[in-house]
């Protein structure tokens, strides 16, 4: 096809061309979010990104794909954190509790993305699922085994008790993740906001200071461990090309 | 209004009522929890309990009164289950571990029970929802504030560790629930069945354990003790009308 416009070619050049791309997925985030694939309108995503039907349609040929796009995008930056967090060299059970703050963070860093993975997860219940087994076997499963041989190994070097990997492993996740899922039912069971800065340090200690509780063999050494990594860790151990927010100030690169 | 017909009338005293509203209720969760609300189909429901759509309506008289009746059936019976747990006269160990069992025996009795929940808390999400406000203030919130006075008072008496009731009651939910809402994950991550026997076995030992090792002082005593309770402790320790399915053999009033 000879089609493509001029001002396509155009768009596609200009150096605005990440940027349009970066607040189109952000506005799919909340769109895909609330309401789920089938209900999100693409009238609403170009409103909400401020950009028009046409651009979005050039970027991603349709509202699968764009979906399938804003579900890499999270699923990707998830796994590439929670890499550095496990590929640091530092001991089985600091590493353990560096994967948990880290996946907590990310999870934590927009309120869409527990929605989001919840109601791709509710569609894959209910249907066979490429997209979603396409998940799994690329960003979940990969994790989940990683997390597990660490359980092992830390098991093994006498620092952890001896659980069974794949079930603690879940047990972890529900206690890292679940607060985001369940935000509805905290907003109603008591005031302020589950997202707040406030809240969320609280939340963190505490899912730190539960798995160690109920992993290390020395559970007081364990708990000092996870008080530690909850709160005197910087943002920045963690950030990476992906994790660093456009315009976001990194101290000692800019003036 | 006198048009209430003869054949409703003869239905609401005929001695199978109960039995047709019992089969369609459980007809009713199975297409609400795949569908959800917006989806689910009358015709399908009927089709599935096996009567006509005007008993439906006879019963229920609206998609939404039905959806409310699944609702309230399966939270009335997790409410009186865990009541019948919390009010024994054991120690606060006891009460939190047979807590935690019957909650997730309770879950774990239908593949429909987390997806319901689920998509009843994502609608919430997405809009103001008196109807899961009054789920919300009518079963969780006098569960959790049960839970979490426990857990001050097993700390108080030295049983437990002094953690956040706040946090942690919701964090042992999570270990519970968990499994269930990321069924459609653990299916592609791993073979068989989820809701086999012998996986939810080993789920809930898993979970009576992890809980254990986090909250008691004596950690040792509190793992023995939680084996105990998810291994030995019979079905029938917790049966009541309620939960009594029709039908069920209950040694002792039936020959």
């Amino acid at each position: 096809m000879e089609s493509q416009s001029k001002t396509a070619s155009v768009r596609r050049k200009r150096p605005g061309a990440e940027a349009s791309r970066s607040t189109i997925l952000k506005a799919s985030l909340a769109e895909f979010a609330e309401q789920s694939l089938a209900g999100a309108r693409m009238d609403a995503i170009a409103a909400a990104a401020g950009v028009n039907k046409a651009l979005l349609y050039y970027y991603f040929r349709s509202k699968e794909a764009l979906y399938e796009a804003v579900l890499e995008e999270f699923f990707q930056h998830l796994r590439e954190r929670i890499s550095t967090a496990l590929d640091s060299d530092a001991s089985a059970g600091e590493r353990i509790l560096l994967y948990a703050r880290v996946h907590f963070d990310t999870v934590a860093e927009s309120r869409y993305y527990a929605r989001l993975f919840q109601s791709e997860m509710m569609s894959a219940a209910r249907e066979d699922s490429p997209r979603f087994s396409h998940i799994v076997d690329q960003y979940l499963k990969p994790i989940a085994l990683r997390v597990m041989a660490l359980l092992r190994a830390g098991a093994e070097s006498g620092e952890f008790r001896r659980v069974d990997p794949a079930q603690f492993m879940p047990t972890m996740v529900s206690s890292i993740v679940w607060y985001f899922v369940v935000s509805p039912v905290l907003r109603r069971l008591r005031p302020g906001d589950p997202y707040s800065e406030e809240a969320i340090l609280q939340r963190r200690a505490a899912v730190l200071d539960f798995i160690a509780a109920a992993l290390f063999v020395d559970r007081d050494a364990g708990l000092k461990l996870a008080a530690r990594i909850a709160n005197e860790i910087p943002e920045t151990y963690f950030s990476s090309e992906t994790s660093a927010l456009p315009g976001e100030d990194v101290r000692g690169r800019r003036k």
